[in-house]
């Protein structure tokens, strides 16, 4: 067996609100959880503000190292939005108004309201392909192996459907997580010794602190089922050897 | 009037759970608001897993080109908390028990759980300075101008509070939002004009698409108050000239 190894991924999220605190980057989890369903494998995630030339930095230091990149936010009409003409800039395209992306505004504004700024939002670089806007009409775009999507989370969301048939998919991770009331310090030795055995398998320790006293959530992450079931059977060993009893939690 | 330029800083979340999307990250959100209330910029975020390399190449990188990189995961005591060591090797200095420490552990545990394993979490890179753990003992530390706390939120929150003391502060950044029952396309020229006829201060405009309509959040922020609110007085003149009743909004 020799599979082929999993396609990665990194998330470039543009926008001065998520480094400033005002917002929650929300998106970046949901694009986790949507490149785990179909196997991909993401690698890293960058936060970086409204400013060309981090963001020409960042697209191209990510596109150059991963099957995938991601980008959100920034497409609007506003002067805020910027992201457009950094992903050509990084490219070294140019870039000019899309006669499909062009169509499909216009098609949403009444007569009068599709002014000169929410143009704007049909300029995409050259060479790109549109990803579909469901929400509210705007487009995102593929260029090469970058994807352009919005920063509101629903319209997000709405994109990576519309994308998702471009996408080569991975053999998809498995994880099962053992839940016990200890401290992970007292079985860390046997954790230590069961991951060496098993190099297929990612074994994350995850501990919290709560009222209750301390606990642990151990969790096996791999992509041969049988070996994560294995590791998963030997972490409840593990526990109940150390006097407490483990409980399974869905991951 | 010549000010000293802002600090900047960095945050690097540490953590596989975090790219797997099972765990949502939100120290970063806590970082960035806690940086904010001392007037240090917070430029770029970045999330790696857990493998040494990345932790290493990343870390490196963004040491160099700010003031403060906030670095959070990864020093518990089990085989999966890699960040003391990869700090160490991101210096090039060694990394030892840390006579401290040690101290503080063996306080917390009972005698003979106390065990090897728990000891590596004193093991602490040649150079740096503790971070208390007022939580959970286990401490943090400081090694030139990077901060190495824990993942788990309630304990980085606490270690924020003792590392803040050792930080260089900047002059605050004031915010207004100005909320207005309006599509941001109607009144984007307005607003790039007005953007342009104040570069001190940052103009965001942040739309939301919900049942009862689009809307905006326009936000005004700088370290010049009376500017800032010379903006959020405009942004509203814009607002109501384009038929609509704004609203300020705590920010």
């Amino acid at each position: 067996m020799n599979p082929q190894p999993a396609p990665t991924a990194a998330v470039l999220v543009i926008g001065d609100e998520i480094l400033s605190g005002r917002t929650q980057d929300t998106n970046s989890n949901t694009i986790a959880k949507f490149l785990g369903s179909l196997g991909i494998d993401l690698k890293q995630i960058r936060v970086v503000g409204d400013v060309e030339a981090e963001i020409v930095a960042a697209l191209n230091a990510l596109r150059a190292r991963y099957t995938y990149v991601f980008t959100t936010g920034g497409i609007g009409p506003t002067h805020d939005d910027i992201t457009a003409d950094a992903v050509a800039h990084a490219f070294g395209v140019g870039i000019d108004y899309h006669p499909e992306a062009l169509e499909m505004l216009a098609a949403r504004f009444k007569p009068g309201e599709f002014n000169e700024m929410r143009r704007r939002m049909a300029r995409i670089p050259a060479g790109a392909n549109l990803v579909k806007n469901t929400v509210s009409t705007a487009p995102g775009f593929q260029i090469e192996n970058v994807f352009v999507m919005a920063g509101v989370p629903m319209i997000m969301q709405a994109m990576l459907q519309e994308l998702a048939p471009r996408l080569a998919r991975g053999a998809l991770v498995h994880a099962v997580t053992v839940f016990a009331p200890i401290g992970e310090g007292a079985i860390a030795a046997e954790l230590a010794q069961l991951q060496r055995g098993h190099v297929t398998v990612a074994i994350g320790s995850y501990p919290a602190f709560g009222p209750g006293g301390v606990s642990v959530q151990l969790v096996a992450r791999g992509r041969d089922v049988a070996e994560v079931e294995k590791v998963a059977q030997k972490l409840e060993q593990i526990v109940r050897a150390a006097g407490v009893q483990p409980s399974r939690r869905s991951s």
